[in-house]
């Protein structure tokens, strides 16, 4: 269930929270919906835009179909074929490099719509957390923006 | 034209709306530029930040160049060599792996600051929709946050 | 360092401003989190959102590690490989057709947290301007989002 990192007494004015996750596998991509609902829930909020920022380099984040789980199953692959995890032009000494291009390539947040205290999503849309050096213990900050009458 | 598809009394505290488009092929770039400033108008929208957001899986959005067509058919010509369509190591049934890996590749939403009623673009900028699996009929959803006093 | 390119007498009512850079070298990316830091230290900017903006089609943004720099580089080096500079099936005159690509792959803006009037970031994270068809002179427009009481 999702971990609220930080409490109102940290930011006073600011609607932020977060949640923790341990990846199982080298690359994967975690369906964090739930959780995000989850945060929206117990902060109350309504109306406004989420932002799902991720503070590390060698993951990322997306919007992706939660139907049928093929789908993330060929984009990791897609990635893994693309960008190699072993490439003797790599220079970064950490050998990790393959992650961090898939990182920059997927991006570090996202953005979706909260209308009536629920993410505002498509059919098939979920928010995905994109592992691509783990297992790790892995964070997303999530911060609100409230509306403002027109 | 921009077809409004939430009204005022949907969402009496947030400034959303959204706009409808066909598209006529199975990949090519929409610049709806002058559909977002037709909802910016239409709403009175004059100083904050506009964004656009794709619920769809199987399509992008992305800010490039609006002068010369051919910048985005280079764009979709290296996107379908890069990812092709057809890959035996595809395990989703519905056949369009491709069109949800350009879709996460160029992202779900993007944001643009107005100014004085006008989005605010670079010279060449325009805003697209990414189709990837067309002929469909689509939709964008728009939101926009009003500037606060420094 | 960073140069104001907006005064508040050009925008009364949204926090906005903006850096100058001239990059070096046709793909090179610049760490420009510390001229993020002082535009947010010069606005008295302290808790909210900020946006950076990428107004050109052919450079992008990314949050990526700044400790190595070889990161970067093998993040580039990847870039070059697999979008080639010269390809017989471009169309678009100018020549650049990679950049234009490399720059819808990495996106036009990113978000960042600000916290007591510091920039939000992971431990390793560094905002960099990627610049892929200079040198040239560019912008980064920036704006802020002040936090609301949840």
């Amino acid at each position: 269930m999702g971990t609220l990192l930080k409490n109102a007494h940290h930011f006073p004015a600011v609607p932020q929270a977060g949640l923790e996750l341990g990846t199982a596998r080298r690359a994967e991509f975690v369906n964090i919906t739930p959780r995000l609902q989850e945060i929206v829930q117990c902060n109350g909020w309504k109306e406004g835009i989420l932002t799902a920022f991720v503070p590390h380099t060698t993951a990322g984040i997306t919007i992706q179909e939660g139907a049928d789980p093929d789908v993330v199953y060929d984009i990791l692959g897609w990635l893994e074929r693309t960008i190699p995890w072993v490439d003797p032009s790599y220079r970064h000494g950490e050998g990790n490099t393959a992650a961090h291009i898939k990182a920059s390539l997927l991006g570090s947040s996202i953005r979706c719509l909260l209308e009536e205290g629920r993410l505002r999503l498509g059919t098939w849309q979920a928010v995905f957390f994109c592992e691509f050096d783990g297992p790790r213990n892995r964070k997303v900050w999530v911060s609100f923006e409230p509306a403002s009458s027109p």
